[in-house]
């Protein structure tokens, strides 16, 4: 972790897993960003578009905010800090984003929420695992909602498509059905995006297993250790997305 | 114009003709956010894609301004009083998307560079003949630059992008060159979208008359007075736009 703590812009008092999760995290905002400006585009209609840029907005909002709690420099640029942080992570949508490549708009945003709230749940599951300080000050910007239409659960950046999507759902039982089977596939590539940044990142599995431990999960020794976490990982992942997919009133 | 002022969420002691300054600005960011984030999600590189991505945040920042100016309620989200005031000009860049449609990473970047540009000159220029109070709000959002990581001219919602294209074009005389023609022939089209304009909304046509005669020109009467207007505020437009280009060291 050397690098990341040595990087342009990046406050070398913050330690490496704090770092590196940021880095995954930030990445995982500018994603859905992508995600969300690209639904606006193509809205069907100008509130719709507006909606969405209005959601795009919040992404890189949190974003600037994690992207603070590891910057030397409290009036560094997004792109310089963040460049150094999230370049671990650059690949690490381009399997997901080819496998649930889609012309449909509806499944597009379904994408975006999909894989936006497994990764924003899984940064959150990683947060558990950091100490001291720095970990309080990432949970404290993973769990902040953002800003948005809806208060509670629903508002961060997703809460627009969230709500577009169950509208749509509600009334065409056609295009329900057919958002839940994508829902399925997304969230599939999804879990495995997770799990192959654990084998490939000791940080993240370390991170993992600290907050499975911490959250009273009793883990055999190596070398069934790995599988434990990952098993309960995908467990919690999944019951997060389940309930997703029960507020737009689509079948997890 | 009743039905600009009876709109949902507008504030009804907002003049008629700022409310339509406002709409048309208001939506002259949003089709920047959109030109911006687009081409931030299919940047060569992760620097470039939060690069663009923070300048299609800043668009969105001014529209939030823009649109703060005639909302009824401090609290509104845009959604609601942004789609009331930018209705009337939803359709307004369908022709000009057709005519300059490209799928050259750099001809879209310069497309909204250019684009844009004339647009926030048009709606400047507009806002110079505005009366009141809303007047001179409405000329402050338009001329405060944006904070971003250029100061100076170029720190509008653009200045990644103005910096990225003159780079560019620095590195490859024959893109430069290329990219030169692109931008005259998306200057022609953004120009027939501002004449077609001042046809089409007679409160703007209005603002555009009472601007040139602050501005000092001497119009002559009806009919020719719509045609001398036309021709001083091309001429105006025409002029930002040389600059612009000479800023990314292209010929206009």
């Amino acid at each position: 972790m050397k690098s990341s703590r040595s990087a342009a812009g990046v406050d070398p008092t913050v330690p490496a897993p704090a770092v590196e999760l940021v880095g995954l995290a930030a990445y995982t905002e500018l994603a859905e960003f992508g995600l969300l400006a690209a639904r606006s585009v193509d809205a069907p209609d100008l509130a719709t578009r507006q909606a969405l840029a209005d959601g795009a907005d919040r992404a890189l909002g949190r974003q600037r905010a994690l992207l603070a709690l590891v910057s030397a420099d409290d009036g560094v640029v997004p792109g310089v800090v963040g460049a150094a942080v999230m370049a671990p992570f650059d690949d690490a949508l381009t399997d997901f984003d080819a496998r649930t490549d889609t012309d449909d708009w509806a499944e597009g945003l379904l994408k975006g929420v999909v894989g936006h709230g497994v990764a924003q749940d899984f940064c959150r599951v990683l947060a558990g695992g950091l100490d001291g300080s720095s970990g309080r000050a990432v949970r404290q910007v993973l769990e902040r909602p953002a800003p948005g239409p809806e208060a509670g659960a629903d508002a961060g950046a997703d809460a627009e498509a969230i709500w577009l999507l169950a509208r749509l759902a509600a009334a065409d039982d056609v295009l329900g059905s057919r958002l839940a089977l994508w829902g399925r596939r997304v969230v599939g590539e999804a879990l495995g995006v997770v799990t192959a940044l654990l084998g490939r990142r000791p940080e993240l599995a370390a991170l993992a297993a600290e907050s499975a431990s911490r959250s009273g999960v009793d883990l055999p020794p190596a070398p069934d250790r790995d599988d434990a976490v990952r098993t309960w990982l995908v467990a919690r992942l999944t019951g997060e997305h389940t309930r997703r997919m029960d507020r737009m009133r689509l079948a997890a």
